[in-house]
């Protein structure tokens, strides 16, 4: 095994930790030493230790001499733990591989350069794009400290998200539909706009074979139109309803209850203002945001360039008609100017494409926090 | 090697034959002694010898106690050639391997059936969808007796193929537009609709590095409407302008020209009658009609059931707004109805998808011509 096949199981041993860590990223590490792996370790849950301290503790003795391999580089501040660096260096390993350095500016490059001086010797950049890709919640959330907003839909080949009609059961199949359950289960709330509710009625909560976890829901709902029957409002999961400052104040007062919220905030061109509404929202520590629709929703988040991950599910079937596509809003008025997403990625689940990718305006600003270390 | 690995390449070299045949279907043809490739052909052209024979005399006296690999089944007929199952028969062969049976009522299974009786051991059915798809245009064009009908279109992510205000340039990459002009090449004729060529004024002639051979130009434009200066009138290919009984007699007359016909087809609610047209299209030996849109032709062609496959090239961009979605027409009042498609596959050129699919309404029909046999 080489350097990337280390390095590529630290990464897998850290994604075991998906959205337990914040606000801390997730990190996984790695010992070794003469080709054996002697110690492993993941950050399981802020406060605990890092990842590089359960690796070095599971190797001892052996870390004499051992390269590790570490997702993230290693602290060199006193946080609620001390500097992982000085450990590092405490363990007499001879060698320290890191796929990233660190984006908090307390860290930045100090970590690998104090252990440089260490005289260790230090390599970074290894499976760099793939640590920042696991780590891409974190990241966006800490450096716009804003949550991370991933944008699915499901459309037909030909475009469309329903029938002329507004029938739209069901464009994907049942393992597609399970994908998408696997979303919500990662996510740490799931915002529709009010459309959605009055058409479909949906629960929004997760509902998997293994059980899962429900994001707290929540909806856009200018002028609080939401019928209290809603099944959204049901005590499954939290609800934050999202509506105007003109929203009729009894409406919200009979609305509020144990798990449903009431969140009034500015509008913009009539609409919430979503730069408010992103700011509330990671106020109550949501980092990872997934948006479901309608076109409406799916549109404003566009014109406010706040997506940041689109997965769109490509049914192949042809419905045919003047049914709606998946984004609407104002969008751009010249093909050239459209958003272009990058890092492409295309998976099946039967007959359906699930493709995935990032807008290349919000890449090139993670391309610039690579560019400033 | 084995059986499918020299039908392999017997279905590689009748591929090489492709768009030349008709009303022929491409066949290949591979002899195989003791392990060793003895002979090899196609049939390259109508009149000419088929690919049995060309393999045949190839191989020589190598011949005795060979295999002998053939896509499609020889033939037991006198047509323009002596039966090629009496040719194989004569020539020393102790094993014949069949992709497919001919679906030609005159051969159907008796070409195989008239080998087994003079002692020979007969395999079918290897490769054979493969056999079948590489096919596909003339076992369409010879079943149903119309061409075969491909559409292509291209999409954003979201669904559009323009931006609100008909800016649609360009939706692909260099290299997805390439592939469309591979397609063109293939295509005996391609379809538009009078729309895209008011909108776009396009010469629709195959733009290849290396060349490649322009299609008939065929323009639905029931009332006529084109202007006299419209590029696709110019002479680089043929051009058949489609309109509608009542079209003006003047203009027809002053449309005509050497590379110019105009054809007067009957209506079917107030647009062209695409059976009819289709019948006629057939009768000029168009076999593979490419249709290139717009939305409402494409419609058409989706209402009155006559898509045989679809190339959706799926570009990963987000325009939003409301511009229009690749397929219009009546299309289907529920999500349930819609034309599932089938055998799908995806490429990549750049970061563009091509998704290609067969309608499972024309793939039942091709699955009975199976069980026919």
């Amino acid at each position: 095994m080489n350097d990337q096949q280390f390095m590529k199981l630290a990464l897998q041993i850290a994604s075991a930790t998906n959205g337990r860590t914040w606000p801390n990223p997730m990190v996984g590490a790695v010992v070794v030493n003469n080709g054996q792996i002697v110690g492993m370790g993941a950050h399981l849950k802020a406060g605990e230790p890092h990842a590089e301290v359960h690796a070095l503790n599971m190797a001892g003795d052996k870390a004499l001499g051992a390269t590790i391999y570490v997702t993230l580089e290693p602290c060199s501040h006193y946080g609620r733990t001390p500097p992982c660096a000085d450990r590092v260096i405490q363990s007499g390993v001879s060698r320290v591989v890191i796929a990233m350095l660190d984006p908090n500016p307390l860290v930045a490059g100090q970590g690998a350069e104090r252990i440089r001086q260490a005289g260790i010797e230090v390599v970074t950049g290894v499976l760099e794009s793939e640590a920042r890709r696991m780590n891409e919640v974190w990241l966006t959330a800490i450096t716009k400290r804003r949550p991370f907003v991933w944008m699915k839909a499901a459309m037909t080949l030909d475009g469309k998200i329903a029938a002329r009609t507004g029938d739209s059961k069901w464009i994907t199949s049942e393992s597609a539909r399970q994908e998408v359950h696997r979303y919500r289960d990662q996510a740490d709330a799931i915002l529709v706009g009010i459309g959605t509710v009055l058409a479909d009625d949906p629960q929004l909560t997760t509902r998997l074979p293994e059980g899962g976890r429900s994001p707290v829901r929540v909806i856009l709902d200018t002028h609080l139109r939401i019928p209290e029957s809603a099944r959204v409002l049901g005590p499954e999961a939290p609800t934050i309803l999202v509506c105007g400052p003109n929203a009729d104040p009894a409406k919200i007062r009979s609305l509020q209850s144990q798990t449903v919220d009431v969140l009034q905030v500015g509008l913009d061109n009539g609409k919430v203002n979503l730069h408010q509404l992103l700011d509330q929202l990671y106020r109550r520590q949501i980092t990872l945001l997934l948006v479901e629709g309608g076109a409406e929703v799916h549109g404003s988040f566009l014109d406010a360039e706040l997506i940041d991950k689109v997965t769109m599910f490509v049914a192949p079937k042809l419905i045919g008609g003047t049914g709606p596509s998946p984004l609407a809003g104002n969008g751009f008025s010249r093909m050239s100017d459209a958003v272009q997403l990058q890092n492409i990625s295309v998976e099946m689940f039967d007959n359906d494409l699930a493709v995935t990718g990032y807008p290349d305006r919000q890449f090139r600003n993670m391309e610039l926090q690579d560019e400033r270390r």
